[in-house]
């Protein structure tokens, strides 16, 4: 199958983008990612497993805290559930054209919220029928699916953190939902991002209450999904602030601290994103690397924020010095396992024509293709390594090795340094920087 | 006896400050801190444990990236053992004066540097008696002393995290050495600031290596504290950046995962800088509070940082509210322990008097006295504390209770989600902020 | 009149909001602000001239980019115009209850809008007259309106510095508009705000073009307003960012920089934003003060930021510090001449109940009143003003005069500097926060 | 000649620089300058006019506010003079090895400081008559000179807007003694960076004297500059703070609008740098557009920063993307007259060898060569230029262009909005950054 149309085509004049390769100027093609293009043994769509997210595509209409909606949909409905069924056709179609082998929801995004509890659960269950529908026939896989638990008025003062216990079980509604139709969709992951999960004063929190909260709300989650046949991993999206002045999960470090304290890290791993990372003060690729450092680089949201604004820009990452450092990271990880690249990004509010989503997307794609292109190269090249390598070599063998492997003490230690001769060693940043270039740069 | 003179007095016409009160123009007199005043069962003075840091108060000269040194010392001497005694004459001379009954320090603040090792512990052990026999005549203590292994250049590619062993031997000398003189002083604390111990490019590093080498090292000082009988704390000093691009320790919840990933909980805490977590994107009781919440709090580096200013500007604490919500955190979690507030802060490159010295530490010390006393007064009539636990009452009893103690599953609480019926609750932050502003100003 | 009720009353069980003064624990009075109290020969209220701002208090809903709206307003209405109507009663009604003399505007915020220009001159004009028979029965005033033109999509790409002429023509209509408004209300001032003049990228901009675009538009609104009579001041409210990547109007220097270059310095002057000016890297009062130097300040935005959040927070003005920082530059200037203390605050999205928005105003009105009283006694007392006098007493007579009179030669001032004796100069910073400190807190 | 070497050679085994061009792997040769190659009609050599600074490359030695000195220079002699003598042999040995064909200098950078002015003259003009042979014997020219007047301790409260008339009147002697020493080099421009001229409390300054001073001094400069025959540009740096909390000269707006207020705009441009553009909250390439529509676009200091360090880490420049979009700035802007990119940028502390100083300039030298050779593409090809062309092609005819030409009034204007049919155009930015990296990555 080329690509997936449900009951009406809603990217008319767009077909499957195609790749162009380098020199092209159509916007509508790749000009990088090759999608069965071998790159060190596996195709480079089996390395990058892109997902396209649902909310910013086809749900995020242009609005932003000082203007009203911009983007027009062909597909919006004005019954909630007709809605939701063409907005699936949309997605599906945009997944099959563009190529996405993978896609990622809210249960809001996909399916119409309601008041009524029970009246959520049943229209919840019909849509996951014909999303599975839309999976069967176009071969597209879900990454990962959540809860919103942070849109709706009730989750003003958090979700599994909210000082009402009633919001606390009010989430697991969607929680419990989000999962059982996660295993119906076969998803690969599961993920939690906390949103409201933090505090906006100190004055008014009880710190040490909510995360013993939160910890057991993914406790009880994490018990759920494997009593229920749940065998992909969960996911915690750090992000530092916003909306909250400050949330739990602030970046990898604290997470994967988080997750350990309370005895998660066997089913935990981390989402992390970007835009969040910077926002917290790291590189996208250091957030990266502590996670896979730990074993717990779960899967990526891939876009990237603007370090001259404050906020989580989410804009589609283009930056191929950022995406070759992500691929570095992940390809010396392993690869993703059954994480993806999730593009958590949206096109700018005045980006208005209905091909800019696919334009955008494309960027993305091209630009992570790029950093795996120049990432693999260079471990294959094996100069970085090899650099690194020999910097640590005193603790290859004898007194560093003894110091490394823990049969020193440090009397001993100290004994050696009172006569060593210590040579001045450069750290070669700029040479590096400098072979960075000639990678990227021919 | 009033205050410690050596061989000569350098701080002359500044006598022992006093308590002069509300309403006093002096600014060589406290206004509000009254060492003795009892708050709560305790004196101010045992309440806020104040020391002076030797570094910033003795050594510092005013030099900063773009201008050299601006500070005349009276008690600069050229020869380093001679000008060595009389710094430690003169920081004795003006922790008495002053009032902070305890001090900190670096090895190479207290006792001259050495490239050669054996000379550089001689004089070190010389030194320390020197030091000893002060705090003996004067009544001050020891807080906490450090090994300075960030200045020297051999540093310049980390300490403990240095790729070359031999440099991590070199640093094992003057950790061992400042242990051993941290006992010989009845030292209550002993700190690492791992200033060198991050890194400036990921291109050229093994994060993971020198995450693992760090810990040994720690544990290495650790098992040689013990043994040769430290009882007291050790401690870490988170720091986001500067020196380096980024440090391993790079807050409380990044320091705290990393002490319990590598089983050095037992042993160390954390010592929380106001600046540090603001340059971590943090407040400082945030800080404050996620280490007394883990029970990390060890100690604290009071100074106040510039909010538009992106690097570690050291300042004298004198925001009050900042001090009151520090003093709320370190209140509630039952006091600072065997810490204290260590002033490590510098008077501004441009206050070149001398008696700015004292003022900047009255500013610094009534700061914080004001912080106590209206912190107190808020803990004692509770509104607070009663609107917080009120806040958080449904876990009090109930199906809350039982979601808090872990006897319930996800699937039974998303039942009690189908039916509640949720109330909006305010989170009154601008009561509060208002309510917090009628504590400060009466 | 106690307070003005209009249809119905909206904000039942709150009367007016009294003084009750120091000590008071009642969240809905005045502890600080007492509108009649004489400091220095004016009343607190013609000092503080504080105006409610009609978006944040009557519209804004607590809707923020990951959250849907959570406030409930007693008087909305399905009807736009009836909804218009009841807005401007309890508006009304809130002003006179707290006590703002004034209030401030967008068209939209007061009037429905429409696509059809004609529907929405008609309406408007109507809503003007509501409003005014509303301001002539309360004795409210108007401190200024503005034109909305970011919040409609047209406006994606700009307002004034569109890339399509027509929007800058549908611009143009509510801009006429506003100013038609103004002058029927006998507003005190007109403000421009630019939202969404600024750009996104570079690489689909011509700034330069943009920058003479808008002041083509704002000399045109200058010439149009003088010409119906308005004699009040027009402003430019400065914003770094946000919703841009980056607003023309960037802070109060640049903006001064661009009024003058197009010569509209006899007619417009800076709004100045608490909030903004941190966003885009100064202090509060810094900007405050380049605008009173350059004879520009002309009305004030009064509200707070978080300095750990990268975005625009609108909180109510609580720290004292900034309040009274800013009262110093406001009085040093000689007030606020026919500008005001617009509370451009909102109440945080979980602050739900409906007191909270007195409460909200409540805790800025006292916080400035506390710093007015501060300040004036700082002033009065003259110690701060002596010592910076002093500072600069070289340049008041002699050579330094010359030199400051433009009578000297830099030949000749060298000449002087090879002889000069430099005698070290503290700049008492450490003394001078105390000394703040003690006005703060007696 | 292929390059200067004095007394002695300094940099042993480094010989000329060569192009190697795509594909070199060797770390001391260009890969993508080609001094000679023809870009549009100049030289690539032409365009850039690549300038060494002195202070980074043969001053400073590494330290840093957290380490002392890690840099061996080869040319360090104990005697002042015979030091200053052999640092400006290494220097122009350096230059023309390296290639660049110009250099910057502080006066104490290349001559020893000294307390004692008529000293201090006197070996300043002796070391300029060395400069001067060296000039004439390798045919490197003099970008600009400057004085320093912020490292000494007397600047610490200020130079040209110190309290102190006498050290106002010190500061002279420098920049009258580096006028002169400028016009004997054959100077190109002469630059003032105010490192000290701002503030670091608001408590202790008056803002306007101070700025009133420093326009005055800068007045006095240019008439005495202009007396002795200096036809060169004055260049004002601008940079937000640090060392002071907040400087006067905050980014090119705020320096332009102070050239202007004070009539200096005959003879003053400024000297973009781009690590001082990114700490003000702006891109690189913003400040220089600013600069550049202003006609003010002097000269650039081309380095880049760390965009999570908050203060000027002065890195040599290697980002592309960054490179590339100051060099269409400059293309655009009809190059860079008699201004140059000058190297402000340092190796990092740690990058100790000596051949780490020919490595780094190599990388920014290959980086902006890289970027100019894309940038001519882009404008030679015009897509950019014509996509914003067409983006404001309303304003070219018609009543666009009447309201450009200042021929139409706002009631006019309104009256074409009220029937105006506004067309949804998309900002495409995506497509944009995409066409970006096809331009990049080929």
């Amino acid at each position: 199958m080329q690509y997936f149309v449900g009951d009406q085509e809603y990217f008319k004049g767009i077909g499957k983008i195609a790749f162009e390769g380098k020199g092209s100027k159509n916007p509508l093609a790749f000009k990088y990612y090759d999608a069965k293009k071998m790159i060190g043994g596996k195709t480079m769509a089996e390395h990058l497993r892109f997902a396209t997210a649902y909310w910013h595509s086809f749900c995020a209409d242009g609005t932003d805290p000082f203007g009203s909606s911009t983007m027009d949909f062909p597909f919006r409905k004005s019954d909630p559930y007709a809605n939701a069924v063409a907005k699936a056709d949309a997605a599906f179609e945009f997944f099959t054209k563009l190529g996405t082998p993978y896609y990622c929801f809210h249960d809001v995004d996909a399916s119409p919220d309601s008041e009524d509890a029970v009246a959520y659960e049943k229209t919840f269950h019909k849509i996951a029928d014909e999303l599975l529908a839309r999976q069967k026939a176009s071969g597209v896989k879900l990454l990962w699916n959540t809860a919103n638990v942070f849109t709706h008025p009730i989750y003003m003062n958090g979700a599994a953190t909210n000082p009402d216990f009633n919001v606390v079980a009010r989430a697991a509604v969607q929680v419990k939902n989000s999962l059982d139709v996660n295993v119906k969709l076969g998803g690969q992951n599961y993920v939690f991002w906390g949103g409201r999960e933090g505090y906006m004063s100190l004055l008014n929190t009880d710190m040490k209450r909510e995360q013993d909260h939160l910890a057991r709300f993914l406790t009880m989650a994490r018990d759920y999904g494997r009593s229920i046949g749940f065998k992909g991993t969960f996911l915690i999206e750090p992000k530092p602030m916003e909306p909250t002045k400050h949330q739990y999960d602030y970046d990898a470090a604290t997470t994967i601290g988080f997750i350990k304290e309370y005895g998660l890290d066997k089913d935990f791993k981390c989402n992390i994103e970007a835009n969040h990372a910077t926002l917290a003060g790291h590189t996208f690729d250091h957030d990266l690397l502590v996670s896979a450092n730990h074993g717990m680089l779960g899967s990526v949201d891939a876009n990237q924020g603007d370090p001259i604004n404050g906020w989580d820009t989410d804009e589609f990452p283009t930056d191929v010095y950022a995406t070759t450092m992500a691929m570095l990271v992940i390809l010396r990880h392993g690869g993703l396992g059954s994480g993806g690249l999730n593009f958590d990004a949206k096109r700018r509010r005045n980006s208005t024509d209905l091909e800019d989503l696919f334009i955008a997307h494309i960027g993305g794609m091209d630009s992570f293709a790029l950093g795996l292109e120049v990432a693999h190269k260079i471990i294959d090249e094996g100069l970085f390594d090899t650099f690194v390598k020999n910097r640590y070599a005193s603790f290859d063998a004898g007194d560093g090795k003894k110091f490394e492997d823990g049969s020193m003490d440090l009397a001993s230690l100290a004994a050696i340094g009172r006569t060593v001769q210590i040579e001045k060693r450069s750290g070669k940043q700029e040479y590096l920087n400098n072979l960075m270039n000639s990678y990227l740069f021919g």
